[in-house]
C-alpha cells in the first residue's frame, strides 16, 4: 500500500474516441442535431421579427451560448446572478437576469456584472427596485429595469397596471437605472401536451402582456421590450405580435417531457441531449441495472428513457442505479454495454454534470464544461 | 463598460458570521446536532457489537467521513469509484465500494486506488469478477470482494445460493482479489414508516443474508463480513446477529422523507441539515417565492420542507424558485427575509451543492468543501 495521494481522474472522454468507449455516466451532445436545433429556432424568431435571446439556464454553458449568439441571437438570459459569471468571463456582453435578485451580496455582485456587460433584471417590488438603485449608485453602473407581470402562472411579477407604472416611473427616475419594458413569462404553459391548450393560453398571455405595454405607452412611457416565451411557447409568442423578445432554453437539446409535446410541422426539434449509461448488473431475466440514477439525471418530471433501444424500459432511478426491465422477448443488453438516456428534464439533468460529451458520427469531438454548473446564488 | 473578466464569486459565507446573513441558496449543517446524531450512531453500533462503516454517498464531504472515523467507524463506503478519490486524498484508507465496478476505465482507476488504501467492492457476475482479477493483475495491487446478494430489494445482486459460492471459490482462487464475504443491502425497507413494517422486512432480510452465509461456511469458505443496513434498518439490523457491519449514511443530517418515519425512544436522530433560502418575491397575498428551488434541492421525495416557521408551506420546486404558501392569518415573511428549509431527500441534495455551511448557535464557523461532489463514475 502506498500512502500517496489519490490518483487524479481522467476526462470521461477525449476527442477521436469512439462514443462507446466514454465512461459513465456522461452527458452528451449529438452535434448536428444541436446545430440543426439552433438553426431552426434562430429562422423562426427572425421570420417574425422578434429577436432570440436564448435561456442559458438550460445548459449553463459558455460554448453554447457562443455558438447560439454567432448564429444571430441578441443576447442570452441567465436566472441567476452568479450564473453570469462564466458567459462573461466568455465573453458575452448582453445578458437579462429574467428574475428578481434579492440581498445584498446578489446586488454587489450584479452591481460588478453592470461594470462589464449590458445587464437587465427584472423587479417586481419597490423595495427592490430602490436597493437595485442604491446598488448600482455604489457600484458606479447601470441596468435596464424590466419590470415582471404575472401573465397567469402565479409565481413572481405584478399584476395590477397602476403597480407596473408605478415602478416603471420609479426606475425610470434612478440614476443608475434605466426602465426598459416588460417581463411576461408563462412556465407552465410550456408542457401543455396539445397544440389546442398552448395556443389558448398563450393568447391570452399575449392579450395580459400588451394590456400592461398599453397603458404604459399611454402614460408616455416607452416599453421597447417584450420578454418571456419558452420552448413550448414560442411558436406561438413568435407570431403574437406582441413579445419581442423569445427566451427559450430547452428547444437546443430537448428533454422526454418536452418530446411528450404535440409539435407543429413548422417547428419542432430534434432530440440531441443524452445520458450515457452501462449495464451494470444483470440479475435476473427481464432486469438490468444501469449505471445513472438520480444524481445523473434529475426525476420530478419522471424517469429518463431508454434512446434507440425497443423493449428496454429505465423503470426507477435511485441515487445511483436505474433499474430497467427488458421486455418479454426483447434482447437483453449484455454487462457493460452502453445504453444511452434521454434526460427527462433538460435544466437541472445540466446542472449534475460538470462536462458536455460532444459527439458527430458516434465519435467524440468535443468537451465543453458546464461552467455555470451549481452557481444557483 | 469595462471588458475585463468577470468578477469572481465570492464564498456564501465566512466564519464568524451570523447565519441569516449567508448568502442563499446554500446548504448549512447545524454543527451540534450532526455531531450529536454520530455519537448516537456509535454508541448504537458498539453496543451491539457491529462496526459501522458509514455511506459517503451521501455527504460526499471528507470533512464529515474523517469525523465519523475519529469517533470510531471502521472505515467508509462510497458508490462509485470516481466517489472515493477524494477521500483517499484526505487520508482515509478503509474503503468499501458498496457496487458492481464494471468498465475498463472504472477498473483502471479501482486499481490505482487499491495500491493506495484498503478497497473491497461488490461483485454479482463470473465476468466482472474475472475483469476485475484482471484489472488488479496489471494494477499489480488486490482488493477484496463482496459478493452482493438480493435479499429482497431486486436490484442488483444473487439471490441463488450455488452462484454465491461459485462465485466467492473463483474470487478467493485469484491472485489479485480476497474473497470478504457478503453484502446484504435492501434499500426499499429504509423508507417504511412503521417500526412494525421495518422490524418484519429487516428480520426476512437477515434470515436470507444469514443462510447465504451458512451456505459459505459449510462449503468450508470463511465470510468474515455481512455488509448493509441504513439509517432506516440499522436499528434492526444491529441487533440481528448477521451484520457484522453498518453502512448507514444519512443519519447524521435526516431529511424529510427519514422526519416521516416512526423512530424508536432508543434510537432517534435530530435533523441537523438545513437548505437557507431567501424570500425574493411577495407577489400576492398569501404567497411568497424563495430562491431555491430543484437546482438545490432535488423534489423525487417531494418539494423540502419549511423549517421552524408555522404557516409557511413549500408548494412546489421549479427550477430555481420555490413557491410558497402562507397560512391564513399567519406571518409572512418579508421581501429579503431568510427561510430554511428541510430537504426531502439527504444524498442527491448534497450532490448540488459544492459547499457546506458549518454553523453552532446560528454563527457560521468553517465551509467544507463537499470534495466527491458530482463524482458520479
Amino acid at each position: 500500500m502506498n500512502a500517496s495521494l489519490a490518483p487524479t481522474l481522467p476526462p470521461a472522454a477525449r476527442a477521436g474516441q469512439a462514443l462507446r468507449d466514454v465512461d459513465t455516466p456522461s452527458l452528451a451532445l449529438d452535434l448536428a442535431a444541436f446545430e440543426r436545433n439552433l438553426r431552426v429556432m434562430q429562422d423562426w424568431a427572425e421570420r417574425h421579427g422578434v429577436a432570440l435571446r436564448p435561456h442559458a439556464k438550460a445548459h449553463k454553458c459558455p460554448e453554447v451560448a457562443l455558438r447560439q449568439l454567432a448564429l444571430g441571437a441578441r443576447g442570452i438570459c441567465c436566472q441567476k446572478v452568479s450564473e453570469a459569471l462564466p458567459f462573461v468571463a466568455a465573453g458575452v456582453r448582453d445578458i437579462h437576469i429574467s428574475n428578481e435578485v434579492v440581498g445584498p451580496a446578489k446586488l454587489a455582485l450584479l452591481g460588478e456584472l453592470a461594470r462589464r456587460a449590458d445587464i437587465s433584471v427584472c423587479v417586481d417590488h419597490p423595495d427592490n427596485l430602490d436597493a437595485l438603485a442604491q446598488a448600482m449608485e455604489r457600484a458606479q453602473a447601470r441596468v435596464t429595469v424590466l419590470v415582471e407581470v404575472d401573465v397567469g402562472q402565479g409565481r413572481c411579477g405584478v399584476t395590477d397596471p397602476q403597480t407596473v407604472l408605478a415602478l416603471a416611473r420609479r426606475a425610470d427616475a434612478a440614476a443608475g437605472l434605466r426602465f426598459g419594458g416588460l417581463q411576461a413569462y408563462h412556465g407552465s404553459v410550456q408542457h401543455m401536451r396539445t397544440q389546442a391548450e398552448r395556443a389558448a393560453v398563450c393568447a391570452e398571455v399575449a392579450r395580459a402582456a400588451a394590456a400592461h405595454a398599453d397603458a404604459l405607452r399611454a402614460a408616455g412611457l416607452a416599453c421597447p421590450t417584450i420578454t418571456g416565451s419558452g420552448t413550448g411557447s414560442a411558436q406561438f409568442d413568435a407570431a403574437s405580435g406582441v413579445f419581442t423578445e423569445l427566451q427559450a432554453g430547452s428547444y437546443p437539446f430537448m428533454d422526454a417531457d418536452y418530446g411528450d409535446n404535440e409539435w407543429a410541422e413548422t417547428l419542432r426539434f430534434e432530440q440531441s441531449l443524452y445520458l450515457l449509461s452501462t449495464v451494470m448488473s444483470t440479475p435476473a431475466a427481464g432486469r438490468v441495472v444501469l449505471d445513472a440514477g438520480l444524481k445523473s439525471s434529475t426525476a420530478e418530471c419522471g424517469p429518463p428513457r431508454v434512446a434507440g433501444r425497443a423493449g428496454l424500459t429505465y423503470l426507477a432511478a435511485n441515487d445511483e442505479h436505474g433499474v430497467a426491465r427488458v421486455e418479454p422477448g426483447a434482447p437483453a443488453p449484455a454487462l457493460g454495454e452502453m445504453v444511452r438516456l434521454v434526460p427527462s428534464h433538460v435544466d437541472p439533468t445540466f446542472n449534475l454534470h460538470d462536462s458536455l460529451v460532444v459527439f458527430r458520427d458516434d465519435v467524440v469531438v468535443d468537451l465543453w464544461p458546464i461552467a455555470a454548473r451549481g452557481l444557483s446564488r
